[in-house]
């Protein structure tokens, strides 16, 4: 089969807002091949995504990622990697590279899976896909009180985790954050995991973060993500060593498999947190879970967008059975629901399970998206690179 | 003062090759605000850099770099570093940011450089620029009689300095490799510095690499630039470790100071190359200076575009009187000679020296840059977010 055309689909909510929401947009990623096609997601600006695929060549290592991708022959796995090894070489100055590649990438195994009648997990090496208890991603409350509620919400809806996150935590008293941390321990019950993402809040200050270390061991928090900037390794392995009962995460931030890595090796993280929309796709993520086993770290997924985004971001661990946490989009914007005729429920027991479906086992819901679909359009001296191609 | 425009002129050669050059195209950015402006130059892929700047705001940390950059107040220093923070953290999420803020940032010293009557290196607190020594940027012949010219013409030019690079060196076989190396030598003479550049060739592969070490310490290069990938900092340290004579250099693909200081932490290099158009400007370029200047490493410029982009990259260390390799275009495409009226031209002595010149101290041709200005149109909605400004 040959790559014969890579679509991008820029689809937005009509009012965008500064919460840290990332399902307020997404660009999905059609890829057409010999007679099959997949779809894949790139997270996130969708425009600059779309302009590091058509841009012109700056120079030979500069080129676009359309330039290794079109035409290509895909014929099974091991063509995905070559292509990966182009769009690393010759899109080495191109930044914003990994994360257009990411779409294009699980867009290729998806099509790989359907044209084999495989699921993607199977052709990564996995006899058997897990069942992953997932956790609500949430956003702490504007005071405890809403805090206890939305943890009382996520318990009485099922999860048995749930992730609290941004909202100013960390960034005003310690009393505040203690108040909060009380408050989502409260609302979850003992039995309830409870998760705390501040979102680089303390940008490479260990001792701001420290500060938290007790009141998180206190309320029985397993971990406590993304303290500090994703490459503060220095930072992150200074506050792993204080740290007794609270490991760190993070991970969501890596462009490629050794930002990954060295977050594990010289940041002393517990969790390694993969955004398959950024680290180059399912391959890359694969190599950081085969990885993070060997270095008795637990690999989770990054997923904040669509049931499409979470199905590709679950296939790197899916047969790991001991990683059995995942990030789940409690309360995405109806766009990302929209996304999918099919999605990934919990069951009764409150676990999610991929399935045997060929590919990432996801139908993509076309004629439905009309409504979010972005007119975009991009020209360079009269001629169009790029126009937003019908639904 | 406030920042009242930024304006993007995306410049390219009427052709552009695949060559490993990248003066074949530019994006110059200009500033103005309270009456000044500044220029500055992002690198590379300018419509992508372009569209980081105008895209529409994904969530609250993923907003376009201009989002943080328009309207802003610009009195000092600490103002540039105030809005490099809200950059960093409201674009989080947006891989591109980097390049594209390095060129405004740039841009911003010029301005208060201009506004204050200082040039840019006194503002970063150095008493004195001192003289550097260039090295010719050059890439290997198409066999070993190439080289030898190239070497022999560049000594003729009165550089004391060359650095071969790329032209698949170390993508064959090691004896074609000792030829080149040999060659250049005998063209450079006894003195002449030695630089070899092979732009990732190893991608992880460390027995390769140590291959060509002894051919390379026999024909006494300085250094073995890129060895690796930019993130490989574990075979980088390999490497050097098993190194006697030859010193490690890296870090032109750092898009922020981290990766910088990990490369030198982690990767053990003996260089440490930063191009102020990736890495964010010239305030984490200065960072990783003083870093380097502690850790015993010697900062040199990355530079491959204009005159402009060359000033900008050696003002960080233009007071490091012990760090006097500077990187320096030889032979750039006209649309980087004509960037700028004028030129940091070696002297007789075979040096550059920043001027006492407010700001950057260069003075752009816009009048020059017509017959390269690209025209470019991005539009949303119907909406033009970007559109070619006029020179």
């Amino acid at each position: 089969m040959r790559i014969e055309a890579v679509d991008f689909f820029y689809l937005a909510m009509p009012e965008i807002t500064t919460d840290a929401d990332g399902s307020q947009d997404a660009l999905l990623v059609r890829v057409r091949a010999g007679g099959h096609e997949g779809f894949g997601e790139c997270e996130a600006s969708p425009l600059t995504s779309i302009a590091a695929f058509v841009a012109p060549m700056s120079h030979g290592i500069c080129r676009p990622v359309g330039a290794s991708v079109l035409g290509q022959t895909i014929d099974g796995p091991e063509d995905i990697a070559r292509i990966a090894s182009l769009v690393e070489r010759d899109s080495m100055d191109l930044l914003q590279a990994a994360h257009t590649w990411s779409g294009v990438e699980m867009a290729l195994w998806d099509l790989i899976g359907k044209a084999r009648g495989e699921p993607v997990w199977r052709l990564l090496g996995y006899p058997t896909a897990f069942p992953k208890t997932p956790y609500a991603s949430l956003l702490f409350g504007n005071d405890a009180q809403q805090t206890l509620e939305r943890a009382r919400d996520a318990i009485a809806q099922g999860f048995r985790a749930a992730k609290f996150g941004w909202a100013d935590f960390g960034a005003t008293t310690l009393d505040r954050d203690v108040d909060h941390l009380a408050a989502a321990r409260e609302g979850l019950g003992p039995d309830g995991m409870l998760l705390v993402d501040v979102g680089q809040i303390w940008v490479e200050d260990v001792e701001r973060a420290a500060l938290r270390l007790p009141a998180l061991e206190t309320f029985g928090a397993l971990w406590l993500e993304e303290p500090f900037l994703a490459s503060a390794y220095e930072a992150y392995g200074e506050l792993a060593r204080r740290s007794t009962k609270v490991r760190l995460a993070g991970g969501e931030g890596a462009h490629n498999f050794h930002m990954a890595r060295h977050l594990i090796d010289y940041g002393g993280i517990g969790y390694v947190q993969i955004d398959c929309g950024r680290i180059g796709g399912i391959g890359p993520a694969k190599r950081v879970a085969d990885y993070a086993t060997r270095r008795g770290v637990t690999y989770v997924n990054h997923t904040f967008t669509s049931h499409l985004a979470l199905s590709a971001s679950l296939q790197p661990f899916a047969g790991l059975q001991a990683d059995h946490i995942c990030e789940y989009p409690a309360a995405p914007r109806v766009l990302c629901v929209d996304m999918t005729t099919n999605h990934l429920h919990p069951d009764a027991n409150g676990e999610i399970m991929l399935s045997e479906a060929p590919g990432l086992g996801m139908e993509v819901n076309l004629p439905a998206l009309g409504r979010y679909l972005v007119d975009a359009e991009i020209k360079i001296g009269g001629q169009t690179l790029y126009a937003t191609p019908a639904l």
